[in-house]
């Protein structure tokens, strides 16, 4: 086995801080992923301070990963610092528009997932919490975020304080697709799933919530309608105080 | 230096094909990327057939990385196979929405930058194609792509023709921001970039496009306000197209 499929999301830390040394030189090394342009649209604020990253946790829905991780770090779709560096140089820059925020998505994507697999060969756990897009107002006001920038991902850093598990994956066949796109049929989709619904883990978190099959639990439970639609206006009102949609 | 801070992006690769069952060993690594809830919003298509692959070469105004490389892979967003798993499975998915397709945004850039990595410490070249959403609406013609999935990231694939060159990168103290988000002064900026702005390369590429600053470069030429609003309203649209926007 490789390291890359015996990976695993650590979501309990010990106490131990993360130096900041080394955390900047990780971060100096995540910096050569591939970047739009060169331009590097991105920032990434480290939280520490304890009175911060009590600001932060409720926009985690305090997930144990969040509130018991020395550091979170914020990854940010950034076009300030550029915008301003264009204002200086007597450019115009133009970057208050919705494919100017899915470059720099894309940018601090890339960074932040070349961070985590850093961190991890490094011995550190790390957990995204995908939750940022979600709350992105609170967090934008807790970390001081100006204009043209937006949260994106969180990851949520430090010591492993036990193993984690290798999670299940869907066979390549599942999302592999050759020259076009072969939309599955419904024995395709029976197939793909059959490993993931057989688990037992997968099985009690069935019973866990009273559900008929697995899919429930994410309709209902996880990941349902009045969730998703809610927080999708919200983002996107978000993106227009941020100044990246009309 | 590590391998991290030596990594190069590859433009120019050799005629050779990329073997099926190394690219699909590639993928499955990569696969064990962190996502969602573990649902895998993503896939991804493989093209290798010439006349589609000719098809897409549009879609990325022909740049010659594109062009060169035996193998483009499209990194779709992906919500139509979990939708279906969800139907045929009693399930009601509402996945419809801006925040469904923010999630199957970031596990497929979270993928696809894990594969590049995996692929590049496997001796592979790759280029990212930063075109793939400014021609969304093409690639999605060409690649058959259903309602619920939106192409975001191109990785042109195959084996290094050239050594490529490592790219300059901001220090760290131009992009990490300590506990809050520190808001640039003029005299930041000015540090920031003096020493992207004093390399060579980049002085010529000012005088050869005519520009004072380089700034301008970015601002002129290579990203300029007509093409981005442009091409937002262009994606803006397909989003509603492709269902994850009202």
């Amino acid at each position: 086995m490789s390291y890359w499929n015996e990976r695993r999301t650590i979501r309990k830390f010990t106490p131990q801080e993360v130096g900041e040394d080394v955390l900047d030189k990780m971060l100096a090394e995540a910096s050569h992923a591939p970047t739009t342009g060169g331009m590097q649209l991105y920032s990434v604020v480290v939280t520490r301070k304890k009175e911060i990253l009590e600001a932060l946790y409720p926009a985690h829905f305090n997930q144990p990963a969040s509130t018991g991780a020395p550091v979170l770090l914020t990854f940010c779709a950034d076009f300030n610092r550029f915008t301003k560096w264009c204002e200086q140089r007597d450019a115009q820059p133009a970057y208050g528009n919705f494919q100017s925020f899915v470059a720099a998505m894309l940018d601090t994507v890339i960074f932040a997932q070349q961070f985590v697999t850093i961190a991890e060969q490094n011995g550190f756990g790390t957990c995204y919490l995908g939750t940022t897009t979600y709350n992105a107002p609170m967090i934008s006001e807790v970390l001081h975020l100006p204009r043209l920038t937006v949260p994106v991902i969180t990851v949520a850093l430090g010591y492993p304080a036990d193993e984690g598990a290798v999670s299940d994956r869907l066979s390549v066949d599942a999302f592999r697709h050759k020259d076009v796109y072969e939309d599955p049929t419904q024995t395709d989709i029976d197939g793909f799933y059959a490993e993931k619904e057989a688990l037992d883990e997968n099985k009690m978190f069935v019973r866990e919530n009273a559900k008929e099959t697995l899919a429930q639990v994410f309709t209902d439970v996880r990941y349902p309608r009045a969730n998703n639609e809610h927080f999708s206006n919200v983002f996107l009102s978000y993106l227009k105080e941020q100044g990246f949609l009309q």
